[in-house]
């Protein structure tokens, strides 16, 4: 067993009474901090950057640097999969993530590789255990894969999407593919997390960024099934600790309940579910993550103290409550604005 | 009192038993129908079918002659009012609406004219009236207008947005001009519904498409709120009957018992929401509207048969559900699916 210097996060993450909520930020390394468009100038290109051990490392540490984070998060992509499954990943300028195949045909289903993390996706591997040698135990460092779903919205429409037409008849038309992909990807993404884990990851979160736009039933079906399985088939104990797990799907308010029943540790919140009536709702039964709308950041510091105020006045006081946002934070941000919701959390008190 | 060959729309809202639930579709006159198509290009423009009202009236109709729909709705689009405020609306081919002028100081704000709905906005006055007159009685007419908060974000983001920093910037950082722009945009709406109930509207919907983008307190701040007041000022009683107001926020469904709460008679769900779990909320307080995902459509005729008989399960053997789609049809969408759907609500049982 390792030695951790601040354990906040896990113990929050096991509803263990803390001296106050630990906070992290989704995508708490990018381009909003000066310093890592630095670095990913130098790297030429955003795969390069992932593709180096050394930078990964360096700009997963950026943010611990300014801010006094309770966790550092792998600098890496949720698409990794997909491109180790040989789709051919692009990026246009403005317009995200595409895809030179799509996903589509039974052929293109059945075809499809399962990559194996420690070969083709050794370099993922490599940086999670540099950046952890690198932490020195400072604070756990959490891997990451993006769910099923949302992995397969990128494969069948060949990059993003508003109404991901493809993949809803995909599911709807010929739902025997729709599984068929859907299994491929939880078996690639439980693999992937799992080496993780090994290399040193000490939680693991899953996105599932568009599980939300899914009806209930098909929610269910198409998404939460397979993020089951995933949490199933993980290393919950690893170097003698716990490795919890986290599960985010945006806009998964209304699931919550189903979410919560799934294994994991955590679930995410977006900022449309209110944090009081989550804790609620789940009870004891997980930790809950989240919750402030991104778009606070653009505003006044007392506006964002405000915020932050508000958010743990609603939680309440009960452990299991890490803060976030809920959402990446976005490239337009102030620094200093992340600095005062940081140091609000860290103020603690209500 | 005006006769009414069918008035099941106006009994489920009232939750009243019906031999069936009445079916309507959002976006029902559109480019999914070749008929539209046609006079569309006839008018040269889109604004120009809108202002034409014997063109509207046309588009209108011709849904109601294909599919034995039980509810004819105004072809408009929201963002008449912010077009009558002087914007500069625009459709640049393949990105949606723009305005050449944006709302954002707190002079844009202060200097915004409130449309009057009897001369500025005349055109759809008359399209209501003419439609009206041209239904004779056969079905009710549905009039309808955005949210303040949805065409908020149009005006002071100019067009579309993905994460709408400007007006979200605004409501954080200036709230008392957000506030001031949305009780304009209150004003207008509650004048622009009230012409067309006396035009001859029999029900009215309010569109709050983008609602469900805002945090659980901000929603209630600067959404809700306005909701709650446009309903209080609205006609709701005319030509000797109730006039009925839907209430429709995408992605509002975790706000169920708070929009239920507003005054209005229905609300509108999208898919996300399990119609049995809605219900089991609102209880018999007010009816509710949809909600089969519009991507359904894209799927073979007996998946389009058992979707509908699901939704049909889960709501139960209660008054007061209107079927919908849980959003507007899509323009890839083959009418001959639209046929089945609407067939397997006619068809009724379970």
């Amino acid at each position: 067993m390792t030695d951790l210097q601040n354990d906040r996060l896990l113990r929050a993450l096991a509803r263990e009474p803390v001296d106050r909520a630990p906070v992290w930020l989704m995508r708490q390394a990018g381009r909003y901090l000066p310093e890592y468009r630095r670095v990913r100038e130098q790297a030429g290109s955003f795969m390069n950057l992932c593709r180096n051990a050394d930078m990964a490392c360096e700009v997963t540490l950026q943010p611990l640097e300014r801010f006094p984070l309770d966790a550092a998060i792998l600098f890496s992509d949720i698409l990794t999969i997909p491109e180790a499954m040989d789709l051919g990943l692009y990026f246009e300028p403005g317009e995200g993530p595409k895809f030179q195949k799509t996903v589509r045909t039974e052929a293109d289903v059945r075809d499809l590789p399962v990559p194996d993390a420690d070969t083709d996706l050794d370099y993922v591997v490599n940086a999670v255990s540099t950046i952890r040698s690198a932490l020195g135990g400072r604070v756990p460092l959490i891997g990451f894969a993006g769910s099923p779903w949302t992995l397969a919205t990128y494969m069948v429409e060949g990059g993003s999407s508003r109404d991901f037409r493809q993949l809803k008849t995909m599911i709807y038309a010929t739902p025997e593919r729709a599984h068929e992909l859907l299994d491929k990807l939880a078996r690639a993404v439980t693999d992937y997390l799992n080496a993780q884990i090994r290399a040193g990851a000490q939680v693991v979160q899953i996105f599932d960024t568009w599980g939300g736009a899914l009806s209930d039933a098909a929610y269910r079906e198409f998404s939460l099934r397979y993020l089951e399985r995933i949490v199933a088939g993980l290393i919950r104990e690893h170097e003698g600790r716990h490795v919890p797990v986290i599960l985010f799907t945006k806009n998964g308010g209304l699931w919550l309940n189903d979410i919560a029943a799934s294994g994991c540790d955590a679930v995410g919140l977006d900022w449309t579910m209110n944090m009081g009536e989550g804790r609620r709702q789940v009870g004891g039964r997980v930790a809950l993550q989240g919750n402030m709308d991104p778009a606070v950041l653009h505003a006044p510091a007392e506006v964002i103290r405000a915020e932050v105020q508000r958010i743990r006045r609603d939680y309440g006081d009960h452990p299991g409550h890490v803060f976030n946002l809920g959402h990446g934070v976005t490239p337009e941000v102030d620094p200093d604005s992340v600095a005062v919701f940081v140091d609000e959390v860290c103020r603690g008190g209500d």
